[in-house]
């Protein structure tokens, strides 16, 4: 089924401690739509500059990524600088450069306006209702945040997980959207405001998938001897996540539990090198092996 | 099979977002050996002063605890008191009073010196020594440590190393050890030293079983809405391990595996009440009701 993904598309540095890249593909969006590329055809909305290399342009479409929601504006592309520490789970922001992206307003193509799977990926609520608003009700909406936006536009946000079915963040997230330290009282806090279903992002530490009628499903992280760079890890769980789902177009809790380990999954291959290169270089037959290792891994 | 554990017991005052107890049973050994008495007999080494309240000892007593060990020492009882903040994944010792702990040498009973299964809690290095050579090889010995003997007495903790099977510590306490965040590239710094089998204790994001020849297993933890203390909950875990495998006398990894889950089970009971207050009074249906609810968990 058709999945729809809006958010960021920009230009990386990083620095880790096994090495350092420049001028690298990033973005949610991007990340996102390599990753559900995996499992389905996806389409993007965002916004690049006029610096946007054009090797970018083929790797997505490489991908069989839909592009005619990416808008080429007036300036430069996003740029986004971080570092990671010893601690690979926190990244430390040396800038954000919004360029093109602080004007940006999401734009439907009147052919994108049915999707039925949607993704809203880390932007601001006030835009992400502007999506909803400019769609037909997606069978299934997922939408993610940051801390950024749950201290500066909380009513926003809040007007956003009325009109979603899952959210999905990080651990530090919803324990700070809360205010509650305890991950299933936060997420029942979450159940109040519209949401059926929360995804709790928590690194290495893997994943958990909790459910209004009280559902609760806890998937490790794939154990892995080498990780260089966590970036894009979180929006690549999201791809595998709400690719398969689309692909099975299968809204069971059984299914969502599925979707999670394909997230999983996804998110193991993403951190393994730097930007998406592994993501880029994936094989299906690499998600079924890796998949195998992980029900190997898990199993008692 | 006969399972001993050589460790602290100790009063414990603690204080949590929840709730604030003074003078309540404690000890690395005492939570060992009341989570193991639900799956086996256990004998119990350690030291209390004379001011140890008859009580406790009945509290031992009654979970089938052999105390033949437990030395009444001149002085007062090791003492410890700590704080949780908000992150309850963190204690922070208000004081630790080693009283007869201080110049404790633990003296192994005759009839202990057979012991099938031994469990070296966290205690001086060279008091671990001391107690394998007192003994006949153990079928199975597993061993514990913290920061303080990592840092202090690393030498006396690699000898101790090279005679274990099991080493049971941290995720912190093993990256301090190896110097390496990577949890599978520590552990096999420490297959190097003697284990082969490493077990690291992640608090609510589960356990992670490796071993010597590649295997792999991740547990998470139980999910709960409510945590009130904990204390007591590393030890807890290893109880249910080390009761389990010894109860079984299985030493396959698949046997191994089922133990860290019973391990889970058991400190995610010491976690919902203060002290060992919840394990005290647990049934084994308890326990397997738990244990069924786990398996729900982590389905797909």
């Amino acid at each position: 089924m058709s999945l729809l993904v809006v958010g960021s598309v920009a230009i990386d540095s990083v620095k880790t401690p096994f090495g350092e890249r420049k001028e690298v593909l990033g973005g949610s969006a991007t990340f996102f739509s390599i990753s559900a590329s995996a499992f389905t055809k996806v389409m993007l909305v965002g916004v690049v500059g006029k610096d946007f290399p054009k090797k970018y342009i083929r790797t997505l479409q490489n991908k069989g990524v839909d592009l005619k929601g990416l808008e080429v504006g007036q300036g430069k592309t996003f740029r986004w600088k971080g570092k990671y520490e010893y601690d690979l789970n926190t990244a430390h922001t040396i800038y954000t450069k919004l360029n093109v992206f602080q004007n940006f307003s999401p734009r439907i193509p009147a052919e994108y306006k049915k999707a039925e799977y949607l993704f809203l990926a880390n932007i601001d609520p006030r835009l992400q209702l502007l999506v909803l608003k400019n769609m037909k009700r997606p069978r299934l909406v997922a939408c993610d945040t940051m801390n950024f936006w749950i201290t500066s536009s909380p009513q926003a946000l809040k007007k956003v997980l009325k009109e979603v079915d899952i959210f999905i963040l990080n651990d530090s997230e919803i324990r700070l959207f809360a205010q509650e330290s305890n991950l299933i009282t936060a997420a029942r806090y979450v159940f109040t405001l519209g949401p059926k279903i929360v995804i709790i992002k928590r690194g290495d530490s893997g994943a958990l998938l909790l459910t209004k009628n009280g559902g609760c499903f806890s998937a490790p992280a794939y154990l892995m001897d080498s990780v260089k760079d966590p970036t894009g890890a979180g929006d690549s769980f999201a791809g595998g996540f709400m690719g398969y789902v689309s692909s099975r177009n299968d809204l069971s809790e059984s299914g969502f539990r599925k979707a999670v380990i394909y997230g999983t999954i996804m998110a193991s291959f993403c951190v393994q090198d730097f930007g998406p290169n592994r993501l880029l270089s994936l094989k299906s037959k690499d998600i079924a092996e890796r998949l195998a290792n992980y029900k190997k891994h898990v199993q008692f």
